[in-house]
C-alpha cells in the first residue's frame, strides 16, 4: 500500500522561545502534508475545490501525541495514511518523525462540505477520489 | 469550582479562503488562553517559567472535535477547567463557544519539564501550583 | 487630533528562540490594530467590507523600522495616526512602544479595492469614511 | 553575480478570506527566504547563529511594496540580491515574481548581534562572512 511522504524543514518561524517546535506551527505543517497529498497526489487541489468546486475538506476532529521535540534545521518526515473511509469523511493517520525518532503521531478526521451555504454542509465524495483514497490505505 | 474564561474576538488572521476559522489558528488561540490563565490565575508566568527558572509546560497530547465553524468578527469565549492532576503532568479540557452555539471541544495533557538539559525532562510540580490546579478542577 | 490605541501583549506565540518578538508576528499585530480600528472606531468592519459589500482594504506598501526588541508579557501600545487620505487609498503612520520606549515605526499604505473581479480593483472611499479617517489625522 | 532564487508554493495557510496572500504571511516567506540563503549558500545557519554562536541577524528595518496579489497554488520565486554591506548590517533586496509578474519588492536590513546580553548588542561581521555576501552584490 502506498505512504505519502513530505519532507518539512524546521524554520526559525516554527520555533519557540525554549527552541523547539511551537505545537500550533505542527499543525500548519500537518495541513500542508494533507493539502499537498490532495494537489500532488489525488489530483483534486484546494484550489479547484475551493474556487472552481466550492468545497472544501475541513478538520473535523485531530487527536495529537507529541513524542519527543524538534529542533531548529531538524528534516521532518511527514508520512500520511489512510486508516478508514466513510461516506463523507476520512481518517487519516500521520506519523512523524526525524531520522528514527518519532516525534509525533496524529490521527485526523476530515470530512468533504459544500460551501455554498453560508454554514459548510457535509456531502457524500466523488467515487474517484474514494477509490484514490483506498490505495494510501494501511493493513 | 473555578472555570477560567478568556474571550477571543475572530481576526482576519485567523480565517481562511473559506471565510471561517483556520484550525491552526485556533491552537494559538488555545495556547494564549493557556498562557494568560497560567500568567493572570495561577502566578506563573511563561516569562517566569521560560526566562527565570528554565521550566516549561509543553503540550504532550491534544485532542480536539470541531462542532460548528467559526466566523470574522465572532466573540469566542474559551472556558478553561482541570480534569486531572498528575505528579508531573496536568489534564486540562476546553470548550469554546460563542452565544450558545459550542465550537469545538478540546482536551489537552501539559507536562512540567526542566530546559536546562538539550532535550526537555518531565520534573515534578511545585505544590502550591498544585494546590492552584485543584481550584480549577470540574467535579 | 484623535489617535487610536490598542494595547497587544506579547505572548509566547510571538517570540522566536532568542526570547523576542519574531518579526513577522509584529505585522500580524499591526494588521490586527487596523483591524479593530476600522470595526470599533470607523464602523466599517473587515466582515462587513468582504462579506457583505465585496470590498477590502489591502496593504500597498509597508515600511517599518524596529528600534528596540521586545520581550515576552511586554504590553505593546499600538498607536495609529493617519498621514494623507487620497481618493483611493489612505496613508497611516504607527508607533509601538512599552512604557517610554519606542520599539518600532511603521507607515502604511491601504488602498480601496472591489473584490468582485478575479483581481481586486481600487475604488473610490466612501465619502462618509473619509471624514472619519480626517479625525485621526496627524498635525 | 549571484543571484539568490527560493521557489516557495502559496499553501491555504497563507490566504485570507479573498482568497489572496495575507500581508503578513509574506514576511514568513521572506525570513524562510533569508533564512534559507544563510544556510545553504553561506554556510552559517540560524541554528549555528543561535545555538552555538548566541549570534543572530534581526531584521532593522523593512519597506515593501505589493504589486500585485498572489493566489492559492501560485509558485513564487523569492529572488534575493545583497545590495550593500556595512560594518555590522547588510542590505538585501527580494524580488518576489510569479511567472512574467512581479508580485511585490522588499529591501532589507539586517544587523549582526550578540546574544549574550539582554538586549541584543550589535557587532563586526566576521570577515568570510562579507566576502560570501560580496558574491550576491547586484551591479
Amino acid at each position: 500500500m502506498a505512504e505519502y511522504h513530505l519532507v518539512q524543514r524546521v524554520l526559525f518561524q516554527h520555533c519557540d522561545p525554549a527552541g523547539i517546535v511551537f505545537y500550533p506551527r505542527y499543525f500548519e505543517m500537518i495541513n500542508a502534508t494533507v493539502e499537498q497529498w490532495f494537489a500532488d497526489e489525488l489530483q483534486y487541489s484546494f484550489a479547484k475545490m475551493h474556487l472552481t468546486e466550492k468545497v472544501g475538506v475541513p478538520t473535523a476532529a485531530i487527536e495529537t501525541n507529541f513524542k519527543a521535540p524538534s529542533f531548529l534545521e531538524d528534516r521532518l518526515d511527514f508520512k500520511l495514511q489512510v486508516e478508514s473511509i466513510g461516506a463523507k469523511s476520512v481518517n487519516l493517520q500521520l506519523q512523524v518523525s526525524c531520522a528514527a525518532q518519532l516525534r509525533l503521531e496524529a490521527k485526523i478526521t476530515l470530512v468533504f462540505v459544500s460551501l455554498q451555504q453560508a454554514v459548510p454542509k457535509s456531502i457524500l465524495w466523488p467515487l474517484d477520489l474514494r477509490e484514490k483514497f483506498a490505495r494510501y490505505q494501511s493493513d
